[in-house]
């Protein structure tokens, strides 16, 4: 058993019956086959009185889901105070209640009769953010820790390994995982995390972030609007993802896997400390066929 | 060469210069490497007067992009007159004007008061629209068939073989792959596609989908909404993208690679008519790493 394991404070729990099914199928050579399949339940958000989105979710945190959403897309502040959430299973909706009517609410009003969803105007209030954030100088990624960590994440028991099709999240500090969060999106487990972060008050300066999914614009967005300056894929890049990132100064690191990886911004917060011709393969490569 | 590479209408063109950039990082060995990394940009979709989302997109067909994603939203019905398509490339915005006013913008007046954003309303509609759809019995799909269109699909130039980071749809008639789209977002690829077969009234009973995505309630959905018996993927399944796979009768094939699948659904259209002992290996599982 991989030592670093117990110091998650959330993991995956794939012995969780809610999160998978068994389905019978039939496979290429027309003989049955039996396998687990992740669950994805619709959840419908709303902020105080108004209808904000259906979400398709894993629907295990979905407090935690419902408040990374709302800071995500800045439909409430970082200094707002959250009042009430009540989650009703039956109905597969929550309601997130703040103290005063939140900005976004006051927004949208003004937009309503013109542009109705007011998804462009969300967008541009995004970037005005993002714009204005800055992340922290000082804080670094030794090649060892994440060695460490990456090699964690990929023996922990997780939906992903029992079932795949899930994508996988984890906030991370030095050499260890700390909050590793799983969903059928890979935006819902970016959000589970923020919403654990601002409930439980995590700072995020000391930490650094890694996903399973591409390094999109939308994930550096998150990522600098949750304050963390380090982002770790074991996917790939896109070109917008890669210009922001360098805009705002954020440690941009995809395709790693094993004891390889390919960092395309912030690269002076990296600290080169480990032989990388030591570390073990991605025993994890197996699996991928199914994410 | 692969001869039935040219039975493509639209097929990848990762040659073109907008869709992909050049840029310079560091390796795990503090090598400078220079990469290859897929645009995303920014489209605001309007339906006549009513801003209705903001897409990150590589913005290869805004067009087809803008009228599958009214269509899959059921922001548009089957029948509806399109009467003029504006892109304006400088602003990053698309204007799809229809003959008369859509029964979207109808229920969108009734509910902004109440619920803004309506995406619940939206996600409601789908569903009811989705349990009155009955897809072709009689359509089949050979696993000969098959085999060949997935070396096609695998073997062809795209910019997920160029630069990753990206999905595919492809939608197949028999043993051709005919409209190969590829996108940041797997929505994007398959609204692409929807698009492409309403603008060119192309019949969908007599056709099968491929996706290089997951196969989640929503892809079940949007590939029942067009009307497509069969749907395939090299990815895995979700509980819900096979219930209503089930539900509906659709043909569910995933985890797809070289000579290997699992069919959770409508096994019924499936004919097995190719020695899957003779099939070559999945030659595109090394670059999976960057999908």
């Amino acid at each position: 058993m991989n030592k670093n394991l117990n110091k998650y404070i959330i993991k995956p729990d794939p012995n969780n019956e809610l999160l998978t099914e068994e389905v019978t199928g039939t496979n290429h050579n027309k003989e049955p086959v039996r396998i687990s399949v992740t669950v994805e339940r619709p959840l419908t958000l709303f902020l105080n009185g108004q209808e904000i989105v259906t979400m398709m979710t894993i629907c295990d945190y979905p407090e935690y889901l419902a408040v990374g959403y709302l800071l995500n897309q800045n439909m409430i502040g970082e200094h707002e105070v959250i009042s009430d959430i009540e989650f009703h299973a039956d109905i597969e909706t929550i309601v997130v209640r703040t103290n005063s009517t939140t900005n976004f609410e006051e927004k949208l009003k003004k937009k309503t009769l013109t542009s109705g969803c007011a998804q462009g105007t969300v967008f541009g209030d995004v970037m005005e953010k993002f714009d204005k954030k800055r992340l922290p100088k000082n804080a670094s990624l030794k090649t060892s820790w994440l060695y460490k960590v990456m090699k964690s994440i990929n023996t922990v028991p997780s939906l992903y390994l029992s079932a795949g099709a899930i994508h996988g999240c984890v906030l991370c500090k030095e050499d260890n995982a700390l909050i590793y969060m799983e969903d059928v999106g890979r935006h819902n487990a970016v959000d589970k995390i923020a919403g654990y972060m601002f409930q439980e008050n995590i700072s995020s300066s000391n930490k650094y972030f890694y996903t399973t999914g591409r390094l999109t614009s939308e994930m550096v967005i998150k990522t600098v609007q949750m304050g963390i300056p380090i982002l770790v894929s074991r996917s790939g890049f896109t070109a917008w993802g890669v210009a922001l990132a360098r805009e705002v100064g954020l440690t941009l690191i995809g395709r790693a896997r094993g004891n390889r990886f390919i960092a395309l911004a912030g690269e002076s917060r990296i600290v080169f400390d480990a032989d990388s011709s030591e570390i073990d393969g991605d025993s994890s490569a197996k699996k991928e066929s199914v994410r």
